[in-house]
């Protein structure tokens, strides 16, 4: 893990840049100096449009957590920003649009091949920048992972026991290989649904939260469509955190 | 409305038994007397089991709000506790029991009967109640309405102006009609689900949900039973009161 940048966004907020390899990620830790005592940590899973383009949502999302205490930390996806492109989900991204613009049903291959690469990928990136995050003296334990794409959250909850909690965002297309994984998941979850989220399959969202296995997972429901979360289900999302990692 | 007891509980709740015509109910305000600063009210739905039955849980919910600043008040329904029992509605029950005990399904006519009689004096009740409550010196607005059968909570909702948000459990069979009373309802909905309710019908509580009006209604679902609803969603539905009506 290579440090690249360092800035202080005010006197609550380290930022530092770094990358893993290939793999570019950013680091937010309280206090204005990295050598603050040692703080739960947050893995900010970002949604599949690059870093850059989502900062401002992931920045205030980590300037929140470090209110609470928090460290946070987000790696670049595999295919999103500068990082190479996954061939297969490309084609399944053209396969996706040319669907939906003939109004055509989204085919379960289609979403297999769109979201499958992704996971098989991501989720040992995931562990690998955990390994790094956990060897630095300012990030304790323990782990929770918040947001980004719901089935690489929930193949990471179900494989990864270094997390203990997770905030998983219901609003992207489930490949049927997950509703199987999903039962495998036993850390507590709560689950944020935008329920007017016209792009999102709803029923399919219900039936992956039906089919985790935690005996502890509470199912958040809004509207205000995809982009549209309200601050108060944020906010419940935080106390969701400080309630299991504090 | 003519008091007929009153009790200090502790020095933060002053809880006086009342009777309105023939109607039972209990009157909790934060402080230790009756001559505090007005306060919002929170109209407490009770279960169809008795307000006697059902005290513990009633002065808990009492307790907690009254520590929020609210006011909270409940009425006996309809056919429970000492009340006259409602006809059609013991006809419904029995046919209900009959049904399940059969184990056949529980047909819509047996829920109209058991519900509806229900909701149709319930209402003018707690709106009676509303117009005596509103006129004591020590009760400001604006006011909730939460818990209880859900049904009376969608039409008191829907009928009555003078409720600016509501709780809603979704725990109680619901009859067809009353999915197009939801849509009436347009205040700030904060709506409860125990997911493994296995007495409830999930499928009919989600349809509810989605048939509510409100450009502001939430859905927490839970583990735990139907009685289970853990501790943090009861701290996440009084956190809605305080949003809507402080």
């Amino acid at each position: 893990m290579q440090f690249t940048s360092e800035q202080r966004l005010d006197e609550a907020v380290l930022e530092r840049e770094f990358t893993l390899g290939e793999i570019p990620g950013i680091l937010w830790t309280p206090g204005s100096t990295s050598a603050s005592a040692p703080a739960p940590l947050i893995l900010l899973g970002p949604p599949p449009l690059g870093l850059r383009k989502t900062y401002p949502r992931l920045v205030a999302r980590a300037r929140h957590s470090a209110a609470d205490g928090f460290t946070t930390a987000t790696i670049e996806l595999p295919g999103s920003g500068d990082r190479p492109r996954l061939p297969a989900a490309e084609k399944a991204l053209a396969d996706l649009r040319r669907a939906m613009e003939a109004g055509a049903p989204v085919s379960d291959e289609i979403i297999d091949a769109l979201i499958l690469p992704l996971v098989d990928k991501a989720v040992p990136e995931w562990q690998t920048t955990l390994d790094a995050l956990l060897s630095l003296p300012e990030i304790g334990g323990p782990v929770g992972y918040s947001g980004g794409v719901i089935s690489i959250g929930t193949r990471l909850a179900a494989v990864e026991p270094r997390i203990s909690a997770a905030v998983l965002f219901a609003g992207s297309f489930i490949p049927r290989a997950m509703f199987e994984e999903a039962r495998q998941v036993t850390i507590p979850l709560h689950v944020l649904l935008q329920w007017d989220d016209e792009g999102n399959d709803r029923q399919a969202a219900l039936n992956l939260f039906d089919a985790f296995g935690s005996r502890e997972k509470t199912l958040h429901a809004n509207m205000g469509g995809h982009t549209g979360v309200p601050q108060f289900a944020g906010e419940a999302a935080a106390q969701f955190f400080t309630r299991h990692l504090k």
